[in-house]
C-alpha cells in the first residue's frame, strides 16, 4: 500500500508535534525526501563551498537521484512514523526506583543510592552531543554540583558511550552565518569543558561502548574511568582539519607520555580499551557481560564514604590544576575557532557528512 | 599457677624499667587490665565523645566486661613479661658487621658499603610510626645526608614495611587539648615530609611487606623503590575521614594519572606489588624468596658510583621541584589539621581503635 | 706482499682527500701506526692528566708496544684503504627515487611522499654523533622545518641507531684548553638540544637498534617514537662522571614517574624495547623482521593527513612547554660544563677510550 498525499501532509504535521528535536542529518533527510516528493530530482543549482546550510540541502536531495515521487512520499511517511514511535519509547527508559529528574530531553538523570547518574540517551544517534545535549550537560552538572549525592557518573544508553560532537550541528547555520556560528559554538564548548574543570565532587565515567572525540577528550578530566572490553577511544581531529579540546592537549601528555598522546590527538590512532587502560585514560577495564554488575557495586560502596570527605579529598588532589586547566581550555577552543572557519576542515566535515547521508 | 598481688606488683615496676615506649595501644592494655585488676569490671562513667584520652581508657577497660580479677592480673604479668624480652631481643637485631649507629630507640640505622641503611624496628607494631619513630627518622634523614653513604636505604624489620601512622598517637592528649594535639601533630607531620623532599642523595625504599599510609604517599618522594612481591599498598584515608599527605595529591596524579591516583587517595583501593609497578609507583618487583638478596646485589653495585656524581644527578633530576613539593606539603597539612578535628574523622579513629582493642 | 715506504706515502696523500672526517678514533689510530711506522714504539714520556689530546696520543702510540714498524706501517695502508672505500661507498646509500639534499658528510637526508627522512650515516662508528654531525643535525632539522613535507623522520645506517656522544670528540681539544672546548661542547650540545625543542613539525624516531646517551635522552622531545625489538636504551652518565641532559631530567620523570627515570638516569640500568615501552618513552615496538615495513606504511599514511592541521596540532601539545624546556636545557647544559671540567669525569672518560683503544 503506497502513501497517499494526505499521508504526506499528516506525516508533515506529525513532525512538528515531535517531542525531541531529531537532529540534523534527520531534518536533512525529510527535507530532500519532501523536495523529491513534490518537485521530482534536485533542480537546484549547487551552491558555493561556503554556503553550508543549502550545500547541505542540495547534497541530501541529490543524492536521491531519479527516486520516483511515490517512493519519496513513503520514505517520507515511513521516517516520520518510525521518530515518532522512538520519541514516545525513548522517555519510557529507566522506569525503576530512582529518583528521575524531569525536564531533560538528551539526558536522563536520577539519584539513588548517594550516585547521580547523568545518562546520554540519544541511542539511534549514537549519543552524540547536539547542541541541546551540551546545553543539558552543563545544567545536569550545575544540579549534581548542588544535590547531596557523593558521587556523580556519566553514562551512554544503548550500544555506544557517545559519539562525540554532533557534526550536524555546524550544518545548522542560522542568521549571523559561518563566523557567527564559529564563535558560538566555540563559546558552548569552551563553557561545556568548563563545566567539567569546576565539577567540585568525584566524576565518574562509566564507557559502556565505543567513545570519539570530545567524550574521549574529557576523560581527562574525570576521577575515575571504567570501560567495558567493547569500548573504544578515538580522536580522528586532524582527519576532520580541526585540533584537540577538552584539555586533552594538555590532560593528555600528562597521563600517558607526550608520544603515545600525540599517536591519539595529531594521527587519530584509535585505542582498545585494554590500550587505553595500559596508556592511563582508563583506570579499569571489565569484560562487557558482567560490566554493569561489577562496576555499580564498586560505586556503590564508594558512595557510602563520607561526602564530605571525598569532596575534600578531590579537590585537594584536583584544586591545583584547576586556573591550568581553564587557560588551556581557552587557548584550545581559540584555535578551534580558527580551525571551523578554514576551509581544511569544513571540506572535511561536509565530505564525512555527505558520505554518511549517502549510505 | 595464678599470679599473685606480689607478682603484678613488680610487673607495675617493671614497665617503668621498659627502654622502650611499648605503644599507646599496648599502655591502654595495661592500663584496662590493671584496673580490672584491682577494681573489677568497669565502673566509670562513659566520656564525652571530644575527651579522646578517657574515652580510650573507658573503652579498653569496659572492653574487658567482666573479666575476673585473677584472669586481669595474670594477663598484666604475661603482657608484662614478652614486653621486657621483647625489648632485649630488639637490640639484637643486626649484629653483623656494620656501624650501627646508636641512641635510636624506634629505628636501626648502619652504614657499610656507601649504603646508610634506616631500618624501622617495631615489628610487634607492624613499624607503626609512633611520635618518637616521626622524630627519629628526622634525625636519621639528618644525619645520613652528612655522612659519606653513596645512598640511603629505608626499609622494614619483620613482615610489614610500615603500618603507617600509629592511631594511638591521636588518643595520646595532653594537657592542651585536642586543638593544641591536632596542630603539634600536623606540624610534625609537615617538618618530616619535609626532610624526605630535602633529602640530597639517591633515597631508596626497600619495601619488604604491606605498606599502609603515609609510607604509601611518601614513595612518590624516593628515588627507586623496590619491592617484594609480598607487599601491598593501601591508602584508607577517606575511610577514616582523613586527607591525602606526604605530597601524594601532587605526586600521584602525576606518576599514575589522575583516576589511577583518585582510586587509591580517595576511594582507598588496596594495590598488589604488581598493580603499584604497573602503575609506576614502584620500580621493581622481586619474588620475596630472593628479594633480599636481588636488591642489595643491585644496591651494592649502585653504591659503587662516584658518590658525587650521584648527588648531582639526583639535584638535576629533583630540585626543580622542591619548591613546588614543600607548598604542596604546606597546604595538605593545612588540610588534614582541620580533617583531625572534625567529629567525621574523630569518630573514625575511635571506632578504628576500639575495634581493634577487642581482638 | 709487505707495504713499501712508497705505499705509506701514497697512504698519507690519501687521507688527505678522504670526504668525511674519520673521527677522533681513527685519527689517533691513524697518528699511533704513523709514529710506530716512522719512529718505532712509544717514547714520548707520558703527558699530565690534563692535557687532553697529548694525553690521548701518547695513549695510542704507547699502546702499540713493540709493534714491529714494518706491520704498522702495513696496517696504515690498509686502514687507509678501508677508509676510502667506506668514503666512496657511503654517498651510495640510498640510491632510489627519493630526492636527496646534497652537502651532508655525515647524514643521508631524503625527501619523499611528504616524509623528510634525516638518516645519521656513520654506521660503522655505531652513528656516534661526532662535532661535525651535531651541525649536520641542527642545519637538516632547519631545513626541515621550513621545506613542504608533513612530518619529519630521525633514523639511523646500519645496525645502531645511534651510539650517543662521540667521546673523541672530547679529546680533540684545540687551541684554547680544555676550558675552552669544555664551553665550545656545551654550547653545542644547549644549540643541538635546542633546535628539538624548537622544531615545529610532528619529529618521529625511527629507532632502528641500540640507543645511547643523547640519542636516549632526545626521545623525550620526539613526538612518536617507534623502536625495532632490537633495540635498547642506556644512559650510563654517572659511569662516565656525566650528568642527564636533552631536558631527560624533566622529560623522562613526567613520561615515566620519577623512580623509573632516575635508575635510568642517575643509575645507568639499560631497558630493552619491550620496557622503554611499557614505560612511556617508546609509543610501539615492532619485531625487527617487519620493522622498516610496518612503520613506513604507517607513517606514509600519517603524512598524507593535512599538514597545516598537522602542524597546529603538534603546536597546541608542545608550546606550552617550550619556555620550561629551554630553561631546563640551559639548566643541564650549565652543570654538563662543570662536569667536563671535572677529574672525576676526565678519568672516566680517558679510562673508557684507552680500554677501546686497546682492543
Amino acid at each position: 500500500m503506497r502513501a497517499s498525499l494526505k499521508d504526506l501532509e499528516n506525516a508533515v504535521n506529525q513532525v512538528k508535534l515531535l517531542k525531541k528535536d531529531p537532529g540534523n542529518e534527520v531534518k536533512l533527510k525529510l527535507y530532500a525526501l519532501y523536495k523529491q516528493a513534490t518537485e521530482g530530482p534536485c533542480n537546484m543549482p549547487k551552491p558555493g563551498v561556503f554556503d553550508l546550510i543549502n550545500k547541505a540541502k542540495w547534497e541530501a536531495w541529490n543524492a536521491l537521484g531519479s527516486l520516483p515521487e511515490e517512493t519519496a512520499r513513503q520514505n517520507y511517511v515511513d521516517l516520520v512514523s518510525s521518530l515518532s514511535s522512538s520519541s514516545e519509547s525513548s522517555s519510557q527508559v529507566k522506569p525503576g526506583a530512582d529518583k528521575e529528574h524531569a525536564g531533560y530531553g538528551t539526558l536522563v538523570v536520577t539519584s539513588e543510592d548517594g550516585i547521580t547518574k547523568i545518562m546520554l540517551n540519544r541511542p539511534t544517534r549514537k549519543n552524540a552531543i547536539s547542541t541541546q545535549m551540551y546545553q543539558e550537560i552543563i545544567l545536569a552538572l550545575k544540579a549534581a554540583s548542588q544535590d547531596d549525592s557523593a558521587i556523580t557518573v556519566l553514562t551512554g544508553n544503548g550500544d555506544f558511550y557517545c559519539s562525540g560532537n554532533d557534526l550536524t550541528n555546524v550544518t545548522d547555520t542560522p542568521l549571523g552565518g559561518i563566523e557567527e556560528k564559529a564563535k558560538n559554538s566555540t563559546n558552548l564548548l569552551r563553557d561545556f569543558v568548563a563545566s567539567f574543570i569546576d565539577f567540585p565532587k568525584p566524576l565518574i565515567a562509566v564507557v559502556n561502548g565505543p567513545a570519539v572525540g570530545i567524550a574521549v577528550t574529557l576523560l581527562g578530566l574525570f576521577d575515575i574511568v571504567y570501560a567495558s572490553d567493547r569500548a573504544t577511544f578515538h580522536t580522528p581531529f586532524s582527519h576532520l582539519g580541526l585540533s584537540p579540546e577538552g584539555c586533552s592537549s594538555y590532560t593528555f601528555p600528562k597521563i600517558m607520555g607526550p608520544t603515545k598522546a600525540t599517536e591519539m590527538l595529531t594521527f587519530g590512532k584509535k585505542l582498545t580499551a585494554r590500550e587505553a587502560c595500559a596508556q592511563g585514560l582508563v583506570t579499569e577495564v571489565f569484560p562487557d557481560a558482567t560490566f554493569q554488575k561489577e562496576v555499580w557495586t564498586r560505586l556503590t560502596a564508594y558512595a557510602k564514604l563520607p561526602s564530605n570527605v571525598l569532596r575534600i579529598s578531590k579537590q585537594v588532589i584536583r584544586n591545583r590544576e584547576k586556573e591550568k586547566l581553564h587557560s588551556v581550555n581557552v587557548e584550545e577552543s581559540s584555535i578551534i575557532q580558527g580551525r571551523f572557519l578554514s576551509e581544511e576542515s569544513m571540506n572535511a566535515v561536509m565530505n564525512f557528512l555527505s558520505k554518511r547521508a549517502k549510505l
